[in-house]
């Protein structure tokens, strides 16, 4: 497992990570870009959810630190350099991932200071238990985003992968606890795409 | 020109404005990735340096609003939509870009409610004057991230423009406005690019 090195300055090790990170460029998604040209990766999904949060915030259950729900959007997925994606609605693929997945934080995240470290391990944690308001929110960014671009690629990713709507409201049912606004547009959107034919009903 | 949509309802013109911003997946830069293997986009670029800000915002010169700096980094491109990527050495391609960016600036954020526009315009001005500390942090993390993607790929963008020192250092200097630490890691970095030969003296 990589670690900070021991000799390094604060600065160094900084670097270190800032550059190992850029790898999460190279983690393509299931889901395609909007205009169906390719699929997308990690770091273009890391951006357009945190640009999401800055937009819609306002929906939010409750009350927010804006900040801290960024901070958990920009680092989320970091764990997929050492662990891959995951796709969410691939059963077999998921057994195993949490695991996976706590191995890789402390990879990754093993790099920095171990003040930063810890700290942005916690944050990552916390991202993943969905329990406080900020992380409740971003999981719910995390989830409508693929779905808004599922609907704009006439259902792609689902259709590739043979996914039914009934799965689809499961696996994204909570985007509602994060924001009722934001389910109800949900909801509204997959009628939408089921009516169209790009989600079958099952 | 593009304009929010009078009969939209808020949702909608926040969903307008969240699909319209997948372009910036499109907007190739000249950087490559640190692995080589292709050019960089402005969502991979927006997304690592507003992480970038989380791991180095104890070095900023003076005391900033962290959120306010990530708001600027996730959004200063967007004008790219519109305008397209100029390269920051080309000294034909940056006539008239100022004029080209406040109107594709007008075009993408006026799909939001006038409001989130409003406030959008403003950061992003902000962002291009440089005179508060947030500013100055953020255009110090801009030019500081293509200048160590740069660095890890031998100097490809700048050989293949034939970019030399001297001009990296004066179009890199306001990173010392936002940062003197890192300006003093950027000069060291040059300095050992000089040396490696990826950045010829003249």
């Amino acid at each position: 497992m990589k670690r900070e090195e021991p000799d390094a300055t604060r600065l160094q090790k900084q670097f270190a990570f800032i550059h190992e990170i850029d790898k999460l460029k190279k983690i393509l998604r299931q889901t395609l870009l909007t205009d169906g040209s390719r699929r997308e990766n990690d770091a273009e999904h890391s951006w357009h959810i945190s640009a999401m949060a800055l937009i819609l915030s306002e929906y939010s259950n409750s009350d927010i630190d804006v900040l801290r729900v960024l901070k958990m959007l920009l680092i989320h997925d970091l764990v997929e350099i050492g662990a891959g994606d995951t796709f969410c609605y691939d059963v077999e693929a998921n057994k195993g991932k949490a695991e996976r997945e706590r191995l890789a934080a402390e990879e990754v995240f093993g790099l920095l200071p171990s003040d930063q470290a810890r700290d942005l391990i916690e944050l990552w944690e916390e991202f993943e238990r969905r329990e406080t308001p900020e992380s409740k929110f971003a999981a719910a960014l995390d989830r409508l985003q693929p779905v808004l671009h599922n609907c704009a690629t006439e259902g792609a990713a689902w259709q590739k992968h043979g996914v039914k709507r009934a799965i689809v409201e499961d696996r994204n049912s909570h985007i509602k606890e994060g924001s009722r606004v934001l389910w109800e547009e949900f909801s509204r959107i997959i009628d939408d795409a089921a009516k169209k034919g790009y989600l079958p009903e099952s």
